[in-house]
């Protein structure tokens, strides 16, 4: 089971947002909105699918993370590379 | 007339792309695929939205700046500030 | 001339103190500061740094790009890439 | 002991370098480079600072926060609280 099962419904609901947010995008873009509105959007919904990434991240790091480094072992620095390799793939992004 | 006018299909098209990314992570999300598998899918999504409002930004410099600046007046300086501010909410998020 | 020599002063000012952050965090560090407060000001650091960039845009795109766009020509086209370029490294970095 | 104790003298090298890119941005400044050079080395050493914290979150993971974790009880949320708190921060920075 992932970690975010237990929030896997509100992240659903933000996840429908965000495509909510890239077709009214498409219709400002047909309707010839001004650019700077556009881009006002864009980072609107940049900042909505990066604090669905941020709310993923808490539950990898709270269960997928904590049960690996409980158990010891190889498999413990393999997920906190594979972390931080998400994490540092998140702030280039 | 927005300065993308020229480029109003392709920004379109890319547009209904990053739809079908946020539409690709709730099916991830609804097979409970891997925390990190749906985190490189954000930061892929990420990416598309923000390569698209480079693209805007371009267009915007080249026309609607543009004008404005060879216009001279009060709205030279009114457009560089709205282009700037722009800019910075990009970078910030 | 370059586009920030109205502003040069304060920019200096500014960088001058993001030096002076660099020396904090370094001193931080040698004496064992918690992990989460070095990171605060890593991110305290990166934000000044962006500041200082977006300020230089700004006189950028008021001067040596609004020069490059009222002289028409091939220079304007370079000049607005290169520009574009530099945001993009901005927003990805 | 912080997380990072085992890395400190590569974290104090990197630092350095960092503070060393931001004396040069200020030698450019006042020798009027381009503008655009003055943001690519921006970029750079924002780029810089931005590795220094990825390296300093993958230790706090596998130690301040594992621990944490390890042991259990409240301490363990208030530490992956912490830890997506400053995550946060990078990814706004």
């Amino acid at each position: 089971m992932p970690g975010y099962i237990g929030h896997r419904d509100e992240i659903l609901r933000r996840l429908r947002r965000v495509e909510g947010q890239t077709r009214g995008l498409q219709r400002m873009v047909e309707e010839d909105a001004y650019c700077i509105d556009v881009l006002t959007q864009i980072s609107a919904a940049t900042r909505a699918l990066q604090a669905v990434a941020i709310s993923l991240l808490e539950d990898h790091l709270g269960h997928c993370v904590a049960d690996a480094v409980r158990s010891g072992g190889p498999e413990r620095d393999e997920k906190l590379r594979e972390a931080t390799a998400a994490i540092e793939r998140l702030v280039r992004s």
